[in-house]
Order: C-alpha cells, then structure tokens, then sequence
C-alpha cells in the first residue's frame, strides 16, 4: 500500500517568500504522517491571480532553485515522491506553469502544462511536450496540470505509458456543483481514473486570491473511478492509502479490457 | 429547444415480439408527450443476456425489418428522432450489437456498436466504421452504444464532427454508485458531454433478466456535463427541453476552448 496526501494549500500572488515555506511546511508534515507520495497544488509557490507578467516573472523559478533541492533532502531518509506546481522560468526567460517532481534523489522531471487555461495563456507559455512518467520508489507516476485533465488524450497516454498514479496538481476556479453535489472538474477525474484503470490523486488549491475562489476539489480517486478521500476545507489534507500496483491490471471483467479493447484501427 | 425523452425499458431475451411491441409503445407515448428526440436502450428488440448465438439470433433483424418502417411511419407527421438499439442480422448472416436512426423519412443510419462489452464479444461482431452523425430537422446527432462511452476517442470524434446531442442507447450492468451517489457509466457521460460541451441523452434498460441487475442510469445531460433530467425507476422516462444548438459554441470561456485547446501537435 502506498499512502499518498494532497494538501489544499491557499498561496498568494506577491508573497513567493511564505507561499514557498507553506509548501515546504505542508511536506515536512505529509512526510511526518508517513506519506509517500505528496501532492500540492498548481502553481504552489507563486500564487495564481497574476495581474501582470512582470508579476509572475517575479515569483518564477528555475527548477534549479534551492527550494527544490530542499525538497530532495526532506524526502531524502524516505522512498516519498513530491509532486508540486510551480511558476517556471526557463533559461531563455520564457515562463511556463509546470510541475516538478523531487524524491531524495533530486529533482526527477519537470512538466510544463499543454493545456492552458483562459487567461493563463496571458502570462505562460505552453509545454512543448508530453507529460512524463516516472518510475519512483512507490511506482510509476504520471503528472498532470488542471486542465489538461479535460483532454482525456493525455490521461489515455500516462495510463497506456504505464502510469500507476497520475499526480495532478491543480488550481481549479469555483464552478457550480453538478449532480451528486460533485464538482465538474472532479467528476472529469472520476471518469478519467476508470476509463484508464489508474489511480488519480488531484491537489486542489484554496483560499480568497483577489476575489477568486476555489472548488476546494481535492480527491484521491481509486481505480473504478471512486473517491477514496477528499477535503473541502480551507488548508485541508486529504490521505488515503492505495494499492498502485491494481493499476496494472486493466481488465474490467474477464473479457473487458481498458485499453486493449481500444479500436486503434479506427481511432 | 428540442424536447427529448428517453424511456427506460425492460426487454426480455426470447421474447422479441412483446419486445418489439413495448418499444414500439414507448415511441407512440413519448410522441404523444411531444418528444422530438426518443431514445431506447440497446438491445431493446431483442434483451441481452443470451445464453447462445441461436438464441441472439432467433431475436436479430436486418435494418429492412418492417418494424423500423413502422417507427418511420409513425414519426412522419413530426420532426421527431428515434434511436433504439436491436441486435442486427446483416445481409452475410454476421450479427451486430447496432443502433438504428430513423426519422419521418425513413432509415437514416445504423451504427454497429465498435466496443464490445465482455460477453457480447462471444455472441456479436464488432462494428467496423466509426459512429455517424445526423443532420436531422432538430440537429446534429451521433449515436453511440453503451461502453463505447468508455473510450473517450468516440465522443472526442463525433464533437469535432459537430454533433449536437450524442444519443447512446446502453444496458448498463449493476455497478455500484461512487462518490456523490451517481453510477460510475453516468460519471463517464457527465465527463463527456461536458468535456467536449455537447449534449448527452443515455438511455438505459431496467428488469431483472435472468438475474442480471441494471444501473437505471438513464440521464439526460447538458454541455455542463449536468444531469438536466434521469430516471431511476422501472420502465421510467427521462425527459428534458435542451437548446441543441449550444453544443455548437465550444468556449468554456473567452479565453478557453473545449477543442481549440487540444494540443494536436503532440497527440
């Protein structure tokens, strides 16, 4: 079993320095609790409701910050896996909403977002590649960022790369409930977590950032599509302890099988 | 608006008259309620759970049947749309899990069902052409069967091919609900429609058949990938009034587009 945490962190635009130690505080603790895989939010140590890119560039980091590197020497003494969003500067200058993924090795693979949602396209560039899958200590993971969930091309891609666990930090603007009291962006993992036969652990954000608010969304999501834990609260964490390696079986029934019953000849 | 009724049927395997007679009743009633778009569920000529193909096969019409003619018939005086699925017997004596698509002006379209569930792969084969879509007096519509909703690729193709509203004649087998009390194959076509911002009208099949329990997950759902109207009950009838022609705008936002954004560069 491996247990995995997504903490519901709320950062803010223009205050890098506390953004980064709140993340940093969420995985001393996640590590704490045993976890070993950590999940944090879309864009974790920047805050989201830029209002200029002089503010974003501001925030924004190479993915050879310290920050990281801490990070690694946190989860060092452990098998944990770090998965967080993070406001990128690459070298050339150019700023992309992408994803790193730390275990006590250093930092394993950076994602840049290939779906940008509405006004991000303002302020971001988008990735030139495809999300990566790492094979961890407690598996093989897969990264996504917020909307890219809504392209079920890229879910089908981690699960058929192998993923056991897509990881999935995100930031996801409050919309209305839809049947079930769920939220869309919530039941588009459901969906995206049984179709593949992979387990999904989305880290949502909180908090009131210049008048946005939140879903407060975060769900670790089982291989049938169920919810095996959430929080909805301001700061939440939620936990649950998994079976990554049920991923790697995707028959549905004797004669059901997730991907091989794909029709490639058609599509 | 177009007024759609889906009516949850019970079928029964071996006795394919009485069924023919019910779903033909199903139609007259939702006509007379002013429905515009009817669908029934797969196999609702036939039933399912056959125990061998001489069984499927005493059940299985060609698209010639003169039941479809009456159907055509029958909707002539009206714009209205009837999908249903029965099994097929094709010219070369192959059989098919399919759709029929029929309107005042007769046949319009059969789909054979290209993503077969579990034991349907011992009794039928699969389909070998992607689903259709319609121009019809009330919109745009493609069809899909049941599990098919399970591969992402077929919805993706029949929005980009511009459909209005999927119809998807299913016989969901009991599942239990996930998170937010909802069957997971209802959480499936939530995620589609509003994913690909199209409408989704599922008919599913209730009745205990030879001791297979079904979902009752009939659900009609809009762009939003909310359930607008559903019906759990035995031979219940989901019916809901839907502005078909909002599945043409697929912004999600102003900055934001549900097929614009995909990244086919890189998929």
């Amino acid at each position: 079993m491996t247990r995995i945490a997504c903490r519901q962190l709320a950062p803010r635009v223009g205050e890098p320095q506390s953004d980064r130690l709140r993340a940093t505080a969420a995985i001393v603790d996640a590590l704490e609790s045993g976890a070993q895989v950590i999940v944090l939010p879309e864009l974790a140590t920047s805050g989201y409701m830029f209002d200029s890119v002089d503010e974003l560039r501001a925030a924004a980091v190479p993915a050879s910050d310290p920050l990281f590197a801490l990070w690694s020497e946190l989860a060092r003494p452990t098998d944990a896996v770090v998965i967080a969003g993070f406001a990128e500067l690459a070298d050339d200058g150019t700023l992309f909403n992408s994803a790193i993924v730390v275990d006590g090795s250093g930092v394993r693979a950076v994602y840049r977002k290939t779906h940008l949602w509405d006004r991000e396209k303002l302020f971001f560039a988008v990735g030139a590649e495809l999300p990566p899958i790492l094979d961890t200590a407690v598996g093989r993971i897969g990264v996504l960022i917020c909307y890219d969930l809504e392209f079920p091309e890229l879910s089908r891609h981690l699960a058929i790369a192998g993923a056991d666990l897509i990881a999935v930090p995100t930031n996801w603007p409050r919309m209305p409930k839809v049947a079930g009291g769920v939220r869309p962006e919530v039941v588009i993992a459901m969906a995206m977590a049984r179709i593949n036969r992979v387990a999904i652990a989305a880290c949502d954000r909180s908090g009131d950032e210049r008048g946005q608010q939140w879903n407060h969304g975060t769900s670790i999501i089982d291989l049938t599509g169920d919810i095996v834990a959430a929080t909805e609260e301001e700061g939440g964490t939620a936990i649950a302890e998994l079976d990554l390696s049920l991923s790697r079986d995707k028959q549905h029934t004797a004669l059901a099988h997730a991907l091989d019953d794909r029709r490639t000849d058609l599509y």
